[in-house]
């Protein structure tokens, strides 16, 4: 198949990909039938892929392709566009549980790593929408209820552990996209690496006091271990707000190339920090006329409802559908069973409640830090101003990796974040006045 | 293959294996040159495998074939012979660490699922001398090494994931033996199963509460949902002293078809908690002349030297050989790191210690109500006396898998086992005088 594929791959420019989607009947039927009137534009602005947009007289299509190397650093960063593989084996183990949630497949080609999909409008990427303090109220929502289905329903707890371990092996081979995570989440924050940037020099002294930072770095291999090791589920792996589409209405989730078994927190901390990140960018945006702090309390409010509704979802699908091997159901029939039961499922959950902290403390630095950073902060031109919201991110961060445990609920983490946001919300508006 | 495996594969007999063994030049000349001469002698005694010991002139070797069902049930319980090949494949695999303690592999045939190896003599199962209340001074102490080399190179501390994530691929075939580990060791003995088997009368009432013990079943669904999710290295997946051969100076581990990747502390669990096993049925052998207590003590004492030698072997090689992807080397270069990494890797190693204590406690259980049982207890003949040593190790089964945090050390499990065990000591020798 490699021999195959290298010999049919060539990367699409917009003639390219007019010319091959018009000999697919079923997508010409869907644009319409003249490809030549078909407006094609490269808007990829992910760290990975092109993306195209497609549309035609009767209809619009997304075409995303696997590049054989990272996006973002050029062909000096090879990477197998067999990661397309993996996001459409994502999205077709998903689909059963949150088909809604996720774009329709019109196609997929193992020789282009390419995928056509539904043109998703009047959508926008979340994370623009939150930068811009616009609000989507049934996001958090959506996405708690998304990883709660994504995370039960391929876990020990749903699914005969035949199955998961099927899963497990066609994952397992999704190891180069496994790396970037490992290399740029875990490792390369804490140490010296060349695809390491971060605001300089108003975060030079931060970066090296945290370089230093003995307990830090263990907390954060800790997570790294666990991300490696405690194979729960399957999960999306790269799920911050530059994943997710949003309407006023509707919600999506894009990208899972970064798919593989690990644990549910990583997913959860994943929505969780990116959502902190853009509390903590807000005061950079801060004017005159509007301070953010109404939207920032928003955003807070959206980590109380994801959690939540995370929480209450997966408890429910367990309640309901307990049909794996992992706490099996035959063993708990009685009605004595009941709340001994519940409690041990409260407990498995408040794990993942502390996972997600963790998690969400590692993502946070590693955008700060590492090598691929988020618009929220990056896009805050004044340094001074950047450096003071980063800073403020990076403290809770490092509370969040080293004590989880010492939030027992998110109502703790957000007072936590309110209380140590203070300073960084007042040197924003003095910036701004 | 499995077409050609199916055509291929015969239960083998004493004159087909001469024959077969006959037409391979290497093993014919291994055993001396006339096939007519050999002695062959089928001696399984496993639940699951035909073993012959074939000895010739020049010398010996062992051959096992997988059975395509489970031998102790017979044909209406099919099985892949295919575990023999997860047997090779495990013993490759753990060999450059290991490769003195386990037999030497002479030959594999993929399609008659047989091994021929080194016929160890004058080896015996360990647990045929422990029941007979023999001494190997050597052995506790070699596990305890065969387990932290196996445990740690074949973990995310010692190699990249990616090497893991293969093995992890591979190992996620061998599911009809996980299947096994599952149900046998997870589920049945807590439920109500054709397949289970107890002491009766006398444990009847002992079962029932076992079984209405809600507290009790929601901590092996919690150790059973770790087997299935912790994938810290490849385990053995059956280290009972059934599974180890010894003599006086030489320590063999063997029969490793239910390999997995898995959590350490199950194959730490297995050994302990068949060493416990034991301990618990010596009053049932014991006589006038011999009441077993000094000999009860050296078992305790093994358990010690067991969990003392894993514990420093592995933070040994963790230190020396730290090259995986979790708690990379490289963010712990500097001085100041050294304490606090120290810590966390202690804290890891208490983390196996518990895990240890409960997966013995599930082990325990298992060979007492579920479908395969110990020689240790079931050579009992005596149905009174051999009910009084079960609920004594039920009993403390029970502490071990609810309460393993309890126990801060090895000597807390120690004192607790002798302290809790004098009932059934004393029960033992009323019985015997």
């Amino acid at each position: 198949m490699a021999t195959a594929s290298a010999a049919a791959y060539r990367i699409l420019d917009a003639e390219s990909l007019r010319t091959w989607l018009g000999d697919l009947p079923e997508l010409r039927s869907r644009l319409g039938a003249r490809p030549e009137k078909w407006g094609v534009r490269e808007v990829g602005d992910g760290n990975l892929n092109l993306v195209f947009l497609v549309e035609g007289p009767e209809g619009a299509v997304c075409v995303k392709q696997a590049l054989p190397y990272v996006r973002a650093a050029g062909p000096s960063w090879p990477m197998s566009p067999e990661r397309a593989f993996f996001e459409n084996a994502y999205f077709t183990a998903v689909a059963p549980h949150v088909g809604g949630m996720i774009p329709e497949i019109h196609h997929y080609d193992p020789e282009l790593y390419c995928t056509v999909m539904e043109r998703l409008s009047p959508h926008v990427i979340l994370r623009h929408g939150l930068i811009a303090a616009r609000r989507y109220e049934n996001a958090a929502r959506d996405i708690g209820e998304y990883v709660a289905r994504t995370a039960f329903f391929t876990s020990d707890l749903a699914v005969p552990f035949e199955r998961k371990l099927g899963g497990v092996a066609l994952f397992a081979r999704n190891a180069s996209l496994v790396r970037i995570s490992v290399d740029l989440i875990f490792t390369d924050p804490y140490v010296e690496s060349a695809r390491n940037r971060h605001t300089s020099p108003q975060l030079d002294a931060t970066v090296a006091e945290l370089r230093r930072d003995s307990a830090l770095k263990v907390a954060a291999a800790h997570f790294g271990r666990k991300f490696l090791t405690d194979l729960q589920a399957l999960i999306h792996g790269d799920l911050h707000s530059g994943s997710i589409m949003v309407s006023q209405d509707d919600t999506r989730v894009i990208d899972p190339e970064f798919a593989c078994y690990g644990p549910i927190g990583f997913d959860l901390g994943a929505f969780l920090g990116n959502l902190l990140l853009n509390w903590y960018a807000q005061p950079g945006r801060g004017t005159a006329a509007d301070d953010r702090e109404a939207y920032r309390r928003w955003i807070l409010d959206q980590a109380r409802i994801f959690w939540a509704t995370f929480r209450r979802r997966f408890l429910a699908l367990w309640a309901e559908h307990a049909g794996g091997d992992a706490f099996p159901a035959a063993m708990f029939r009685a009605p004595e069973d009941a709340a001994v039961l519940a409690s041990a499922r409260g407990a498995y959950v408040d794990a993942l409640f502390a996972d997600m902290l963790g998690f969400a403390g590692c993502k946070m630095i590693r955008r700060i830090l590492g090598f691929a950073h988020v618009q929220d902060l990056d896009g805050i031109e004044d340094a001074d101003r950047r450096g003071r919201c980063e800073s403020g991110a990076l403290a809770m961060a490092r509370t969040l990796l080293i004590q989880p445990e010492a939030f027992r609920s998110i109502d703790d983490v957000i007072d936590a974040v309110a209380q140590a946001g203070r300073h960084c919300a007042h040197a924003g508006r003095r910036s701004a006045g």
